[in-house]
């Protein structure tokens, strides 16, 4: 019998999709699930008359493989990932690869890459992206982890990834250890914050100007047809028009409570580990926590009887305002996005590419995009820009987009449509274009109750004086009482 | 030679003037501190002539003390303490408490208290609000831990603390394990929004009124005599009001760089662990990392050279909105806070006092303020309340507040003076107080692109729907893909 190609364990829908997107490469693949049902099942169904191998325990699975091994795990991320790796490492032999294919936490596959490589194996993290449909067609994969195993892995991944509209692998290695979990976790927060910020923006056109899903639904397949051009807004015009066999339209059947638990709130505890505002993916993720709160919204909506005025004006200029709000939203958003991954690199030693990063989510990942190509190109320009709103095309993109930013943050403040990640968008350009913040103020106000001492404009960095600001506290310096 | 009620350890700012306190309330107090000639200095100044016995070692220390015994450490949070902890458990004897008086991570004091219960004694993890002078003169403190030691620290505790306007002690038993701790980053948390809406409106003031520093003191200290009176209100108009010895107005050369790591962040990923919005908060925590890339906004500044437009109409009218949009962004603050706590108590298994919590904090600690009073006075109301934007009065608070605090949001996103909290507040506002959120698009979008599945409104909850929105996709459900 023929070797196979790679070794697949877990077959849930990415399980399952990646497998037959492999075989349809011309690899065969052997597949192993925990459940062995699940084996059945899949060989005798979707992977009928293809090379795909199904084996029932472990070890039948790693005599399948051709040599060095790859072995692949698509199985829920945490526990099962370290139980299913010290079950592997004993049939294993050095130089063999296991790559884990779930959404695992970095620090994970930080971990992970040093003990695999400590038994002479190799080990991958890598980011798949695209969902179910991105599995099976195609999807963005962000691979890292030990160095030598990126030969081994290539023909495999850069056959099954997307490709970009220029025909680029949207594919490419990320860097040591968890770099491409980090990575992948970073595009989930991304995907978090402009899901959300298309949400905003359908909440506006529903609640605050009344119209229907259809005709919001157009909307969208207009702005797509703009440099928000994205798979995102694609499939929300898709789902708002949307109609089942009664005709009727499914979104609005649908239930307004939102999961979350996973690599959004990661992204947004990473920036607060690394001290960069990511104000716009944490209102998103925190909008997520909110909409599951349902019968406590309920019960304070009848208490409060807000009411959205109706809407008086041009509807049509409206919009468009509302679509430059987006865009500038999700403006911010990359920069905050991409400032994290600078800082997380400096943490943990990474050399990441920017501009690489970008191109890799042009095509088959949930946040592709036209966008995505702008952005390459800024760091095409600048390799080491600081953060996407300094680079010359985007000001140019923000000074456009500003004035009507401004006037749909005001409307929805004003009128009570809740847009939270597009007014903490704005609350971030402008915090991030002054010169001067009133932290002076609060640094005075940490020096008086606590002595924490502060720098002076006039006077060198790193320089820290206190006041005594009462006349009364003695002159002992705060070395244990940190706010 | 008198044996010591209480020892001491770490004699930075915190550590010394509680020293002080505890021999100004009768109590003989053995001091230690790793760098020796501390222990020298002290006790041959601020200490001298005092019932305070200075100790060059632990031995020493743990010999001058009446038993059972208490130590109590004020070391740097982390590592120190662990090493402590070590080093006092062969010197202790059963029944003896260990208080961990620093800004300790909860996580950790639930650790610590569960391995010093271990040893068969007790252990106290608690927090001590109130800074420098409240440390001398009375602190709010949260203990939590062993209950079994609360008999035996309430003494002191409760002669050393703050009294509240009414003569109750700040000071209460909070809880078990790391409840103390919890509480005191919760109160830390706040803190940080407390500081930060009172930074927007002076920099409202500054930049979108063009006032001068003495001015916007004097309107802090008008405020101070409204439902806003609160010691941060207050020291605020010292601090804009406090000249150097040349005349100059200390606060506006200081460096608007301001520090976190601390317990801001930390409740800010306790809330995103448990799921709670806490968007304030979020905000505070970033601006605080906003304002540190100071060198970056200057840049941005230049490139974008923004200007406020200067303010024309009604200049008091717009400061009573300025007052009111701050307490009505205090209100969503405290909300958010409790709330964190109400599941926080749930995840851990505490049974909390939120009236008596918010007892607590009315005197010695940083947030102490009139407000306070009447969250008490919620909650006594109702026990159970799920957040205060739902009590009576604080709703008819809102009711008041609303129209000036949609304007001044308004203006603020209109203007470009960053009001990150103020706007952020109002965003969670509206969508607390909306019953039908846009998160049916979202969940429609995740069940299209990740088979992810969702709830309908026309069926009952926790019944999940699929929908193959593109006809393509197969009929696997996500289990292991989770965004």
């Amino acid at each position: 019998m023929k070797k196979a190609d790679i070794g697949l364990i877990g077959l849930a829908v990415m399980g399952e999709n990646l497998a037959l997107n492999m075989e349809s490469k011309g690899f065969t693949v052997a597949v192993f699930n925990r459940t062995t049902d699940k084996v059945k099942t899949f060989t005798e169904s979707r992977a009928k008359g293809k090379n795909i191998i199904g084996c029932y325990d472990l070890p039948s699975l790693v005599a399948c493989l051709d040599r060095p091994r790859r072995v692949m795990l698509m199985v829920k991320a945490g526990e099962p990932v370290d139980a299913l790796i010290e079950s592997l490492l004993p049939l294993l032999s050095p130089g063999d690869v296991i790559i884990d294919g779930g959404n695992a936490h970095f620090p994970d596959t930080i971990r992970r890459t040093k003990y695999v490589e400590s038994k002479g194996l190799l080990y991958v993290g890598t980011g798949v992206s695209g969902g179910e449909e991105g599995a099976l067609n195609g999807p963005a994969m962000m691979p890292g982890g030990s160095k030598d195993a990126w030969p081994l892995v290539r023909p495999i991944f850069q056959a099954i990834c997307a490709k970009a509209p220029d025909g680029a692998p949207c594919c490419d290695w990320v860097g040591p250890d968890g770099a491409g979990h980090f990575v992948k976790m970073v595009h989930n927060g991304i995907e978090y914050g402009d899901m959300q910020l298309i949400c905003e923006c359908y909440q506006m056109m529903r609640d605050g100007l009344g119209m229907k899903s259809g005709e919001i639904g157009d909307v969208f397949a207009r702005w797509n047809e703009t440099e928000l051009s994205s798979y995102l807004i694609g499939i929300t015009a898709d789902i708002l028009r949307y109609k089942d066999e009664n005709g009727e339209t499914t979104v609005e059947h649908i239930l307004d409570r939102a999961g979350q638990k996973g690599t959004g709130k990661w992204t947004a505890v990473s920036a607060l580990d690394e001290g960069v505002p990511l104000t716009l993916i944490g209102e998103a993720v925190f909008a997520r926590c909110l909409s599951s709160m349902k019968d406590e919204r309920v019960q304070a909506s009848q208490l409060y009887s807000r009411q959205i005025p109706p809407f008086e004006g041009d509807k049509d200029a409206f919009l468009e305002q509302l679509r430059r709000a987006l865009y500038a939203g999700k403006l911010v958003s990359y920069a905050q996005g991409f400032a994290l991954m600078r800082e997380a690199a400096k943490t943990y030693g990474w050399t990441l590419d920017y501009g690489a990063i970008a191109d890799m989510w042009r095509g088959g990942c949930i946040i592709r995009s036209a966008f995505l190509g702008e952005i390459r190109a800024a760091f095409r320009r600048d390799l080491d820009l600081p953060n996407l709103l300094l680079d010359p095309h985007f000001k140019s993109s923000i000074d456009d987009a500003l004035p009507a930013w401004r006037e749909i943050a005001a409307y929805a403040v004003k009128t009570g449509v809740p847009m939270p990640a597009v007014t903490s968008a704005l609350s971030y350009f402008d915090g991030y274009t002054t010169a001067s913040l009133p932290a002076n103020l609060l640094q005075a106000q940490r020096d008086y109750f606590g002595a924490h001492t502060y720098e002076r404009i006039d006077q060198p960095r790193s320089v820290f004086f206190h006041t005594n600001w009462t006349g009364r506290g003695g002159n002992t310096a705060a070395e244990t009482y940190t706010v």
